[in-house]
């Protein structure tokens, strides 16, 4: 199957018909689907799938045990297929169909790889079900604790335990994964770019230098239940009042330190039209130049609000294997070298101590996270021939 | 069955064990429940059950249409079963339990009443479920089209056509219902008081005098999704400031216009920690002493956020039968008459032309629209007492 192809056959799978975006939520119908479609993917290829204990996929050409035995590793390439509620088709999906597509090309090259090469599917990167990002690769490198993570719930109270075993993963074995990340030698991420810095330079693929700190906050705000019709002003405890407070805060905030700052999770308690709420709680995600900046940022908020922010992730700058980097650049004919506001599961086998890389693919409008996201096919095929020059200098 | 027998058999339906409050929603499992319940009680008293166009059920003890053709009409007492999003125990069932009370006091004292005497559950008085408040009302009285109606739909889109299909009622003759109005002489209806002022004047019982003007408005604030991590400030178009914005421009325009304004209630889309919204829709309730002032408020909130209000629903200044009202005090030792900001059935029925009163009935806390809204048992059995007296009265 080609690029294209592949492209194809995902495309309809959990898209919104009415917004023509995606919801792709981790160990869900849709979610499993699209496991089968990777997992007919790696079957129609020859390669080896692999399920480790959280649930990512791999599928292996060649042996990745035989090469570890002899003191060797593999080189892996790939992303995520799920997605943020109402996302865009490219947001995971690309890396995923281009490190299938690196498969092919090399083969059809006739090239022999001196190590064995594993295409990734990483469970739960967006964390837009149970609201902690880069789940998967969080839980095979120890970042998220496997208690924690069977414990989280969703919008509808279902523990991802329960989600796992309702998909048919075995949720005792969940956990650090030692087999798995032994079998990586480099990890290389090809993502969509989110932001415009390619179009600005005229080039069509990037290299990403660090990952920019972020985090995600909860900020609880308490009122009382009264009605909306008969409470005076003046007896009210209103927690939106103290909503649009945080909001206007988180702005003013991002902009004197230079960060960004966005309220974009709600939750509005009993929710009625003629009940004041009795709490509003509001979720900040900040991300900066530097820790100081973003946890200025998250403090002020607080201030004003007149509640602690609860952290519920925290993930420091994180900078990828510079001379790899490097090298990949100079390999795609000095590819301009970008860091990035956004998480990825590179960035989390990078602080796991692992050599990884990462591909950014030209956005032409810079939007993401969005039914509107795109890319040109011609810069996709651009970037899986990046992937594949790549791919075959690692594994030469 | 007494009053407090009646009060601990609905007690548990549709309460949440996590908050102690209510969901009883317009055609729902919960609200098919409560109306087995009050159809049982009507049974029970040998009245004679009618479940108009609307859905709302009628329970008469005498012939209401031998009266119609004998040129007189029918006392009718009662109120609503159904609640807000986590709504209290009272706001509602006090008067429909009351009712029936009422019904038992008269019989037990063998009281032989002139006219037909009626106990009403209106349907979906709180337009929690498909966002019209009186709904049952408003449909039997003609305020609200019949085709409107049953294509509003509910957060999960299902239409109240569906909705009451589901729930056994025909749909083909909801609309204006001129044979159950008929059989009106008088309404008086029965109600926890959304307030404070019997607590501040030392009563436990008082007449109702005028709804003050009150309607709901939907703004629409349109922004544009991106990833919350790339995406720089001043490339974003952020609904949520733009809430922000809405709802501290509500709460000053009500300060300056001595009105009240709520937003109580906010959708955003597609509501993700890490996207920017692409939508925020915010749900104003404004009410006032009188029109000019409450619409100020809308416009003024409009002007701010950039986007003109749309009106969900409008009601007047509704004043009840004066003569009636007075005489009612007169008969309850003076009882002082209360004006309010909440909408009520008795209200709809006023505009179009019914003879109408209210009874409230002490709230220590004036809390309403919440688990913990409450009312003294001892204040109850004055409230029935009242209440049996006025019918007693009406009906001699």
């Amino acid at each position: 199957m080609t690029f294209d192809g592949m492209w194809s056959a995902i495309e309809p799978i959990g898209r919104e018909t009415s917004t023509g975006g995606y919801r792709r939520y981790a160990w869900t119908r849709v979610d499993a689907t699209l496991r089968e479609w990777f997992a007919g993917e790696a079957t129609a290829r020859g390669l080896d799938l692999v399920t480790d204990r959280a649930g990512n996929q791999w599928a292996w050409w060649g042996d990745p045990d035989a090469a570890v035995a002899a003191g060797r590793s593999g080189v892996v390439i790939g992303s995520h297929l799920d997605s943020v509620p109402d996302g865009g088709a490219f947001d995971g999906p690309l890396g995923v169909v281009s490190a299938l597509a690196v498969i092919d090309a090399l083969r059809t090259k006739g090239f022999a790889p001196s190590c064995p090469i594993g295409v990734v599917n990483f469970i739960d990167e967006e964390g837009a079900r149970f609201g902690i990002a880069c789940a998967g690769s969080r839980l095979i490198t120890g970042k998220l604790d496997a208690d924690t993570a069977r414990g989280l719930r969703d919008a509808d109270g279902v523990t991802m335990a329960e989600a796992m075993t309702a998909a048919g993963h075995d949720t005792e074995h969940v956990g650090p994964d030692e087999e798995a990340l032994r079998r990586i030698g480099t990890y290389v991420e090809l993502h969509i770019e989110q932001g415009r810095r390619l179009i600005d330079l005229g080039r069509p693929v990037a290299v990403g230098s660090v990952i920019r700190p972020h985090g995600r906050w909860r900020i609880d705000l308490e009122g009382e239940a009264n009605h909306a019709g008969t409470t005076r002003l003046e007896d009210r405890r209103d927690p939106m009042l103290a909503l649009a407070t945080t909001v206007l805060a988180a702005r003013e905030a991002a902009t004197a330190q230079g960060c960004v700052a966005t309220v974009g999770k709600v939750r509005v308690e009993p929710n009625g039209v003629n009940a004041i709420p009795s709490r509003v709680t509001a979720w900040l995600d900040a991300r900066g130049p530097d820790e100081e900046a973003v946890r200025s940022v998250v403090e002020a908020v607080g201030r004003q609000c007149g509640t602690a922010a609860v952290e519920e992730s925290w993930t420091p700058e994180t900078l990828f294997d510079v001379s790899l980097s490097q090298r990949l650049s100079e390999l795609l004919d000095d590819a301009p070298m970008l860091g990035t506001g956004a998480g990825h599961d590179a960035g989390i086998l990078a602080t796991a101590g692992l050599s990884t890389a990462m591909l950014f693919v030209r956005n032409p409008t810079g939007i993401s996270h969005s039914p509107v996201e795109f890319a040109e096919r011609e810069d996709c095929h651009r970037g899986f021939e990046a992937f594949t020059r790549v791919t075959e200098e690692l594994s030469r």
